[in-house]
């Protein structure tokens, strides 16, 4: 009897996790009223395998940070997490955990419920994605024993890119290519996703229109959209392609690729390490991979690789709109995105052409309407919040 | 006596040279008034090494179609030229030979008379197109043993582009990379040369202005040229980037090549080969390399190989405009730029949103202006002309 009780009282949660390569981060949502999740923890546990560590806020302001001696591996990180629930909210159930998964391949266009066939399928995706999708599936095994009962539900990065039109889902590669899965698949969908649905919720009419959302964090991609469906994304069959990135390359000539192996005799694990992480705004400043550093640093370096960076949105949003037919509002998101004003002022100063006419005060203010009344696209800052698109979707499938 | 007056009738010329794997191609102009070149023979010695065959016209009008059995190489073939000249024209003096140079390096921006310095730097930027520069130069070495004192020149692919930003001229690499001459090249440089000083001749106005050239060939791309400057172009590094071609991929997710080599063995030569001959229209249809099949084939695969290549030329045409923060005139060469009035008009519909509103009946008759007579931004077909260029290059600099 009293157990029956104490299984009513107990509050219904959704957990959302991102399993990296060294760290696991995580959000504990509540569903309130009508199943909306509201969140009552974030945090992340890092430098797995090293020297872990977990921090973490409740939406009270409390917060924690604890050294794990002992948490090594994905499962480890869990249990260190399950440990601070039961200290800090026995009283919750949770009903379903919602992971990022990296890669849905060509066969997933909305999040799913992990069962063995479903898993077996997403192994299958590990040659697209080998730098990150092992973690994804390290994460979702770790959650199921760890929450013993409750419903894994994969959440893709592809996925809100699945439907790209043919000619920006293909390479100009034989059709064996495409068969086997070499698409531009796209990536950051959680967040285009978000920030779809928040333009939807503010401004209508704009979410019908044509709408480029650029995506500028430590990863970078820009992603078109029309009438609220993804139409192209500068980003490929891998996390390398277009814009460049903290310490990614961002697009390539192949024939860059090809003469690293044939003049400079790189091995692919080679090439695969320069490309991932020694390139981009650290490669072409030699001095740091975050914006913030760069800005601040005002070295003609710093400013070298700031203004290639800005060049080649410019550049895509050129390119996205000729996709789109035309573009009716610039969406910035992501880290940089939602507060770099600075960026997003040098990427507006030059698209003047296409229509975008930037306010000043507003960009500095970092307001969600940055574009003067008179604009004709629309300049727009949306914060995103990939967590939540998981926990929606924890909530909606559990 | 008789000889210095033989010497002073003997009509000077200037020879047009294009050496390439498997033919040579070359064009023969007498200097007329004002040093001008006019041309009196074009033609190609073609399957180089397997049964080589001399086509030429004059022209007057005469044909010559010949089996070579012994020009296998190319000193073999220019000495097969030679007595063709001895043949048809006994009393010319070459005067300078001009070569199609395919790479000019970071170093040169203008032709330049080959000595042995030039020679050897020329051969120094072998790494960077091994499959073009040998050729080059192996045709530059059968010229001045075949022509004993005369000047050879050099005409690059590359020097139309040395006006590149350097945001237009690297990569997101790290600096060593531009350094050592990793860089965004550009080709088709005389094609984009030629039709550059035609647009001057025939619209000053809009020569001054923006404008993108596309130059729709069995090799593609496209050039932003500002004022009469290249700023960008979707070629890069090698002759793969960009717009997809017969056979090339154009651009590709640097992580595809990894994936080809990390998943799929591939050695780098096989990647190249795939790059460089099965891909493009041919590896898309599964069917032709040849503009003119797909048009006519009409089949589905053909149609799709059709449709991205038009895709393409589109995106680049709003992220070329965006490099020019504007667009005045779209000017279409090359053998599909000035022939398949279907494309240029598949690529124009999609693009009204940025001013082009072209004109059917202009387009169906393959006319210079292509545009309507209220379109914000031009339309123009100019046929190109590289010998020409070569040829005036070398009749002043002789």
């Amino acid at each position: 009897m009293q157990l029956r009780m104490k299984a009513k009282s107990m509050a219904e949660h959704v957990l959302a996790l991102n399993a990296g390569s060294s760290s696991l981060k995580f959000a504990l949502y509540e569903l309130v009223e009508d199943r909306r999740p509201s969140m009552r923890w974030r945090g992340q546990i890092e430098r797995l395998g090293d020297a872990p560590r977990l921090l973490a806020q409740s939406a009270g302001g409390r917060s924690v940070d604890r050294q794990l001696s002992g948490a090594k591996t994905h499962d480890e990180a869990i249990s260190a997490f399950l440990e601070l629930t039961r200290e800090y909210l026995p009283d919750i159930h949770v009903r379903a955990v919602g992971h990022r998964v990296v890669h849905g391949g060509p066969v997933y266009s909305e999040p799913v419920v992990v069962d063995e066939h479903v898993f077996d399928t997403l192994s299958g995706f590990i040659p697209f994605a080998p730098l990150h999708q092992p973690y994804s599936l390290a994460g979702i095994k770790a959650a199921a024993a760890a929450f013993p009962g409750t419903t894994q539900i994969a959440c893709f990065d592809t996925a809100f890119h699945r439907t790209h039109p043919w000619v920006n889902d293909t390479f100009a590669l034989p059709q064996r290519f495409y068969e086997k899965g070499v698409r531009r698949y796209g990536f950051h969908g959680l967040s285009y996703d978000y920030v779809s649905q928040k333009l939807k919720e503010i401004a209508p009419g704009l979410y019908d229109g044509r709408v480029v959302i650029a995506h500028l964090g430590n990863g970078a991609s820009m992603c078109a959209v029309s009438g609220g469906r993804a139409v192209a994304s500068t980003m490929g069959f891998s996390a390398l392609d277009g814009l460049p990135m903290g310490t990614r390359s961002g697009q390539l000539d192949p024939g860059v690729v090809l003469y690293m192996m044939q003049q400079e005799g790189m091995e692919a694990d080679e090439i695969a390490e320069l490309l991932y992480r020694k390139s981009g705004l650290l490669g072409l400043s030699g001095m740091s991979s975050d914006m913030r550093t760069l800005l601040a640093a005002d070295t003609p370096d710093a400013r070298k690789a700031i203004e290639y960076y800005v060049f080649r949105i410019r550049r895509e949003l050129g390119a996205l709109s000729a996709a789109l037919e035309g573009i009716d509002a610039l969406v910035f998101t992501g880290g940089i995105g939602e507060n770099a004003a600075r960026i997003r002022q040098m990427v507006c100063e030059g698209m003047r052409w296409i229509g975008i006419d930037m306010d000043p005060n507003r960009n500095a203010d970092n307001a969600t309407v940055l574009s003067t009344d008179f604009s004709r696209v629309r300049i727009l800052a949306i914060p995103t919040n990939e967590e939540m698109v998981i926990a929606r979707a924890a909530a909606r499938m559990a």
